[in-house]
């Protein structure tokens, strides 16, 4: 899901007009909206708009803004506005934020807030980020058991954080601060003002250690079907909540890398890194299947010997498939889920369909010049490399990957310009087809570069 | 995630004592937690348990049951029971259950519920499963901009629906039931009852139309971070209301649904399958691979013709390796995602290890079979079928196959184990590792059966 083209083309309207007019194309932006397009925006223009946005915009463009769009803005903006920003996000994105800070001014900015903001910052810390204390928020609202639905009513109309706490109610806590019940915002509504919270609340508040995985707390969140899920100390005391939308980006953020991992792409978004970093990212585990697919020629020498040149190639058949088969399904993958969740929009098919192409065909040359070499070295007599061979086997290797990966982008593409599910026809029927035309590929290019033997008995 | 054991433990002790004791016991599960057991029992036990719930507590625990268990129960309740129960229900959860009873008695619910109950149900059933229309719930509030908000706490007060609508806010609509605005629940809590829902609301409403795809629902949800997405109508009138716990269900469903057809298994919870299904369910795909391997097998021998038969073999190590990486794949998918999403509890974990093992062996016998025969018809010359080669081809690639299922079934498990996330070594690295072990095993096995011309010339 991502900016629809009637927002941006009044986005970029509006950046050509007077600031007047820009502010009130901004005033009706969502900050996702305008997070992403300040992505592609250059510095002068990125800046021009921020400082078109009030403090409390600029503060929801940042809790919007991807990683990359905070490294741009948070290092240059100075400690006062910081200051203001911090006052307006919850303490767990303030974290997140003040990261990308220069360390000197980030301890500057905790020492001019609020000393209960700073003392929860520094708290939240000390959580690893993938931890349920790493995303939960301290903003949580807490009131004996024996307050009254209308004593909460005006409690919350008085605190000005309160309004942050979307989603969350409002917990029961004993003497303690262990939670002994939980009241919902809908519930608070609905309930007569004059009610106790012991007579309202739910006795059995879902619970979670802060220093379990974020896994685990987005699992509960979905499993219970909660709103929120109260974060525990060590003394079982409750230091922050987790809420139902922070469970959503959890688990999109695990499936997307489980997925990544499945198939060896390391990254989130993997459709916007540059084609240099992705080959650099991928080519480690590819190196493991070339190593994988030599063991495998030795294997099948040591069984069978060598007949002639022609059969020798047989023994490299493994490695093709190995890296045709890995390039071909991470290039279905990455297409598969980027449409899937949206990650590649419609403008930008064609540009992920080449980017990838070019990928999966320089992970191919590098893995071909490596069997090159491999082949070479180890298929001549002792002093006198067979680089004939070693060539012939190198280019076909190249050739096939590159095909591959051209398979794996063209199917998802087709499919689902056909109105099918890409993901029905990308996993082992890709795997059946690219295996196929990949050694056909591979026997036809190695066939007319050594030429002799082919053929022979058959 | 799921039922833990001292949960369990209260539960079971409870079905052994007096009805009283059992209640009490009851009274502190929560319904995510009661359809888990339930599902284990036998249908004596999950009766009794079932007419121990108030009805409250009934149509809670339906909400959060599987299929499986609401096929149990719901075909087997009486109409006036039912239309209680669609009483306490959303409407959403109403057309799924009343989906498990038979025809007449669904139509005869209908008729005794409530008449805008029953007309919302037909008009949710109107729509696609998977579209917006599908997951939403009509149970959602409607005032005018010119409404206060202590009219709308007094509006909430009253209706007895409003408690249901967890999370939903309350939309602002034009004289056409058109969204102009949306105001939170915390929103309604904490602004002055005389304020104007015009001044509190949010004018700018997330919305999608009612025949878009659910993910693309549950993609707004998680981009703009809002708690709600309301639901048009053709003519851009406000039908429902979609909230951030759906869309969660629906992005781990969509997740696992692509996890699933990127390696050919087609369903949720494969874990808890018998195997014979799992068996048919992925054959179709591996009988892909095998016709995919033996095509191979006929470009190679296009290529570069017959030697011996030793050499003969080597034309089937694709399929060996398409059919083995396939297979080991699905299994280690299977382990990586059920740890990953709490699906697989800790004690069921060697069971699953056992039954996923038995699969991958089973589809390799069974794939093993069918390359028996096509080696043994095509390899032999007309009229006398290579029965010893076709069989040794079988035998070799039914082992490697079972070969590779353990390895995908050892290597997430003993990461698991370890504390590492077995996500990382599951793609290429596992790929790698059964590639050369199931040539290995491959190999010695043919070698074993076939004898001669092994080893010549090496």
């Amino acid at each position: 899901m991502s900016l629809d083209s009637a927002t941006h083309e009044q986005l970029r309207q509006g950046l050509e007009g007077p600031s007047e007019e820009l502010r009130q194309v901004l005033q009706r932006s969502r900050p996702a909206d305008l997070a992403d397009w300040l992505q592609g925006l250059e510095d002068g223009a990125m800046w021009r708009v921020f400082d078109c946005l009030d403090t409390e915009a600029q503060s929801a463009l940042l809790e919007y803004a991807s990683e990359e769009l905070r490294a741009r803005i948070v290092p240059r903006l100075g400690a006062p506005q910081l200051v203001e920003l911090v006052d307006e996000l919850p303490t767990d994105e303030v974290v997140d934020i003040l990261a990308f800070a220069p360390a000197p001014l980030a301890q500057d900015v905790l020492r001019q807030v609020d000393t209960e903001v700073a003392a929860d910052v520094r708290e939240l810390s000390s959580y690893p980020d993938d931890s349920a204390g790493g995303i939960m928020t301290t903003d949580v609202d807490v009131f004996p058991p024996d307050a009254r639905v209308g004593d909460v009513l005006k409690a919350l109309r008085k605190d000005e954080d309160a309004s942050q706490n979307e989603g969350a109610g409002v917990y029961v806590v004993d003497a303690r601060r262990r939670p002994v019940g939980f009241v919902s915002d809908r519930e608070l509504l609905t309930t007569p003002i004059h009610s106790l919270l012991s007579e309202v609340m739910d006795p059995n508040p879902v619970t979670v250690a802060a220093w379990a995985d974020q896994e685990d707390v987005a699992q509960l969140i979905a499993r219970y079907g909660v709103s929120a899920v109260a974060v525990l100390g060590s003394r079982g005391e409750l230091v922050g909540v987790v809420t139902a939308d922070d469970a959503l980006e959890v688990i999109e953020e695990e499936a997307e890398e489980d997925f990544g991992r499945l198939v060896g792409v390391s990254d989130r978004q993997p459709t916007r890194m540059p084609v240099w970093r992705r080959v650099a990212q991928r080519l480690p585990l590819m190196g493991l299947t070339v190593l994988g697919g030599m063991t495998t020629a030795h294997i099948l020498d040591w069984a069978l010997g060598s007949v002639d040149e022609a059969h020798d190639t047989l023994r490299y058949v493994p490695t093709v498939l190995g890296l045709a088969g890995n390039v071909g399904l991470q290039s279905s993958t990455i297409l598969v889920r980027g449409l899937a969740t949206g990650e590649i929009e419609p403008e930008r098919r064609s540009a992920v369909f080449g980017q990838e192409v070019l990928t999966g065909t320089l992970i191919g040359c590098l893995c071909g010049l490596a069997t090159l070499l491999i082949a070479a070295l180890t298929e001549g007599s002792p002093g006198a490399p067979a680089w004939a061979f070693g060539n012939a086997m190198g280019v076909a290797i190249a050739i096939a990957v590159a095909w591959s990966a051209f398979l794996g982008c063209l199917v998802p593409t087709t499919c689902d310009r056909l109105g099918l599910d890409p993901a029905i026809v990308s996993g082992p029927f890709l795997t059946a087809l690219s295996d196929v035309s990949g050694t056909g590929f591979f026997m036809l290019v190695a066939h007319t570069m050594l030429g002799a033997g082919f053929g022979a008995g058959g």
